[in-house]
């Protein structure tokens, strides 16, 4: 591949679609890109981030070694983001597709999916009935009381001819945009028992999408992927960061547009549906992810005060951010709250229901943004806390997505230290997912494998081994390191503090919580009292917590099956008051006081001290 | 110039920016499009329009002659589309820009532009005010008690730079798209005085415009040109047809919105305005060429039971239909009636209030398709005739467009027979327009040069000097030819017998019309006397006649000043009748009997007969 003068490896890698995993998003401070020169002259910037003996070797960060000349460039297994690996498959059980009984009970809107397909028999025109085609199907659409307003050019250019080939019997597909009904698209034919949509979660670490039809309310399939984005940067700040670079903005709407396009083309063709019969998409996603979809700037999201472009964004098409389905089809965004809390908060909320609660409840979105929400009917704030993407197993040794041959429950023999575990689908092994790690932790602490700091018992060499290669697929050990603890650490402080803090300016205490919604999509479910052992959740009794899985996921496809679902997100988003944690003076208290397996304060996690 | 073997010379020219006489769009069946082959070999089709002498001296048919080698053509100046000439003038006279005041008197409506721009000053976010950008501008309009219900991506993603960059003081373009308010245009600082728009009347052989002030309401200048579809044949049926045909619908699309544009560019470049101030189009025209100019197949209009795809047209971007303006702004179409009576119709009724009459009145628009609008403030009932482009002065030897050097009145002594004119702007004279030609028929009647059926006195070899060429701004001298009055008499005779037909069979008489206001764009004003003498207009009393000039521009105007006024035109489309006189039996027998000078009948043309 040839590149410009001047490109740095990193991107050099990227427009051949290598990625290379860059936490900081290019800026030479990670030291995650490292590189093996093999061949050929590059101009490098100076960075304190190789050693001596790495620089030797020929290693060099990717994101400062501008090419000069012919180049060979080996990518150290270590460096490399391992999409392909883990992105290919669906979840595999049919249950996981449809979300937790309990949501469904509790979200039960009026069936009005955003695109409906009418077919409709014209009588044919004469010289007593002359009015023109735009009318004649204005008309008929009147006769069954569906107010029309809009029509696109290209239909109207397409209508003569239609009519007519289709012997006057055609299928509109219509759509409300801002409040006016359109005549989305029009074809020969009855085609209206064909009729889906997309819903999507757009996550910092995790895309995941379903494919839903529209009239049986079916989800036919379900696909989740890790976000491409990451190569330029593991959270939304280095990507707004990157976001200002040279075609860096474009860069980054690409990976994600290009991932959604994959997502779709696999799942019709599993389910032999043709393009043009996938009519809209709903996207909730943080505040960030949606304005790198839709390509706006999101520069000032991290500059004071924080505001983002838009929390309501018009409907649009799908196909003006270049997301392949109908080319008329729309493309809805579920509206957000504030530069960090965004629409997937607020599909959150609509899913689990938490603003009809009669007693005061949280909600906890556990992802690289930690989202978390306390109210009830009459009231709703929300708090974000940057945990990482370790729960959705990134940045780990051995961390995947909750996919197929994840590991997801670990039981460790406190006598041998025998490690039993179970797998999404029961494969083999090929590493280690968001449950799976908090059962690992847990069960370290409590056959003393680690201390409270999460430090490792001697004569381990700060590595822990669950599956032996052998026994997984996988070219070498799963193990669980001192790093990786050390992250998820960081990450579950991050949420519990971020809650904690939360509740108690608001001058409550985790007590009188009478609900708590965990959502995430670390795994298939989550083993309660594990995730109180690390200090992850709150020691509070068991029966008060409910697993929701994907809660934004399942609001945006509840909203792709109904308006009145899209109207009660509207109303969430704009109930939803927004609290800066960063400001609150007990946050970083909290947050270090967090610090420990499962808290410094035992007061607040009876069950454990017992 | 290269072409692709086997296009026809006529295709070719075109393609060159060569415009040949065509009257019947390339079907070898008008002979009008002679051209001389001087070099090279062509294939060519077996054509009966050439005579034994023509073939030998190396005449073709354009239409008919298949491009197979390099060639080398003339074409004769009687083939020649002579667009150049004609069509670089704009009015002359400033009073012509405005409509008469009989016009404006009677269509006043509420100041309420198309499109409006508002200028807003923004309180700048902080801490205690952190709504998004988007909801910010949002707030601001609501405070003036402007809805806003759609904005495009396209300004969403300017919008965080250009509020911040013009500390937050923009003005936003506003216009309405089908009943929602829609921020068009946003933009730095108060340029609120910019707003400009403009207005088309597309006749089939003429296309005037005019480019109006938004805000003041003036018309700061006009253009008139012919319409350049006139190579592909001059009425609308061969239009339709040659639409069918490759690339045809294209061409005849490229056509008119090239002249729009070339419109466009010279007004503003006249008035130093930037197009990006231009923001909306109010288009009036047949519904042939409304399709046309959208690029919709018009073929259904020609065929039982002729139907039109759309009289109502949604609102679309200018720039869907390559009209250059601000990229964002709006094209409005004036709602027609039918196949054959269009928006130039409504925007005529509206123009001259025939909609408001408490007396039954009439219109008589005299274009290629003459159209006749009968009734009052309870009923309107509309015609059409096709006339031909004779009296916008094409098709005949000296004719041209009511611009500067047109001879426009004529008397010609009865003695000697020399002539006394006056043209348009006081210019030397290059030719005769609509209004000329009357004044010169009427006067020949009156002096006997020419008998009832319009055959010329023995002696002046069927043609008779208006102007010598010493005298004129022409290299010929300028005439007026037996066909030539053949032509107008065709033209007269089928917007009389239309009016007449249709009037009858309503059950009225001439006799019963209180005003009749007579439209087109054949001259400045029209001498009504001697239109009653040549029999293009019924001998009524001269005072119940009012000329109001080119009144589908003039409504096309008001619409673009005033919601109100496009409310009024939607109003009167949907109320206007359209009767087909093809399929009135009486129609044929009231046209053959108004092919003499004035009519067979010399009792409905009771000044004459004396």
């Amino acid at each position: 591949m040839e590149v410009a003068k001047d490109t740095t490896i990193l991107n050099a890698a990227i427009s051949a679609g290598v990625y290379i995993k860059s936490a900081c998003g290019g800026d030479g401070v990670c030291g995650q890109c490292k590189v093996i020169l093999k061949k050929g002259k590059v101009a490098v910037q100076p960075a304190g981030r190789l050693s001596p003996e790495e620089k030797q070797a020929g290693i060099h960060l990717a994101c400062l070694s501008e090419v000069h000349g012919d180049l060979e460039v080996e990518i150290p297994p270590e460096s490399k983001l391992d999409f392909e690996k883990l992105t290919t498959d669906a979840y595999s059980a049919a249950e996981e597709i449809e979300p937790p009984a309990s949501i469904i009970k509790e979200g039960i809107f009026k069936h009005s999916p955003l695109a409906t397909k009418i077919y409709l028999e014209l009588p044919q025109p004469n010289l007593n009935d002359k009015i023109s085609d735009l009318e004649r199907l204005y008309r008929q659409l009147a006769k069954i009381k569906v107010p029309i307003s809009q029509i696109s050019l290209s239909n109207i250019k397409r209508l003569g001819e239609l009519l007519r080939d289709s012997d006057w019997k055609v299928t509109a597909t219509l759509a409300k945009k801002d409040g006016v009904t359109e005549i989305v698209h029009l074809e020969s034919a009855d085609t209206s028992g064909k009729n889906f949509g997309m819903c999507f979660d757009i996550g910092t670490t995790t895309i995941s999408a379903q494919l839903v039809d529209l009239n049986s309310k079916h989800t036919l399939g379900a696909k989740a992927a890790y976000n491409k984005q990451a190569s330029f940067g593991s959270d939304v700040i280095t990507r707004i960061i990157y976001a200002r670079e040279k075609d860096g903005l474009e860069k980054l709407h690409n990976a994600v547009a290009e991932e959604m396009n994959r997502m779709i083309q696999e799942l019709i063709k599993e389910h032999n549906i043709d393009l043009n019969d996938v009519n809209c998409v709903v996207c909730a996603g943080n505040t960030t992810m949606i304005q790198l979809l839709l390509e706006i700037d999101p520069s000032y999201i991290r500059k004071e005060p924080y505001v983002p472009t838009a929390n309501f964004l018009p409907v649009i098409r799908a196909s003006e951010v270049e997301i392949n389905i109908n080319p008329r089809g729309l493309l809805f965004c579920v509206p957000g709250v504030s530069s960090y809390v965004g629409g997937d908060v607020s599909a959150g909320v609509l899913s689990c229901g938490l603003n009809k609660a009669k007693n005061l409840s949280l909600l906890i979105d556990i992802g690289t943004n930690g989202e978390i929400v306390l109210g009830n009917k009459d009231f709703l704030v929300a708090s974000a806390a940057s945990a990482g993407p370790a729960f959705e197993g990134s940045g780990l040794s051995c961390g995947m997505r909750a996919s197929a041959g994840a590991i997801e429950k670990v039981k460790i023999n406190p006598k041998n230290f025998s490690v039993e575990y179970k797998t999404i689908g029961s494969a083999r092994a090929r590493g280690i997912c968001g449950s799976g790690y908090i059962d690992i932790i847990s069960e370290m602490l409590r056959t003393g494998l680690i201390d409270k700091l999460g430090r490792m018992k001697s004569g381990y060499n700060k590595e822990f081994i669950i599956v032996k290669k052998e026994e997984a697929d996988s070219s070498a050990d799963i193990i669980i390191s001192e790093a990786d603890i050390e992250n998820i650490k960081r990450a579950k402080a991050a949420i519990y503090s971020a809650a904690s803090a939360l509740i108690r300016h608001m001058g409550f205490d985790f007590k009188d919580l009478k609900k708590i919604f965990i959502a995430g999509g670390f795994g298939t479910s989550i083993d309660i009292e594990k995730a109180i052992t690390i200090g992850l959740l709150p020691g509070l009794n068991k029966s008060r917590f409910v697993f929701v899985g994907n809660s934004s996921l399942a609001g945006a496809r509840q909203i792709l099956l109904s308006e009145e679902a899209m109207e009660k997100a509207e109303k969430i988003a704009k109930k939803i008051t927004y609290l800066e944690l960063s400001v609150e003076p007990s946050y970083m208290d909290e947050y270090m006081a967090a610090l420990f397996f499962p808290h410094t304060d035992l007061n607040r996690f009876p069950s454990i001290r017992h």
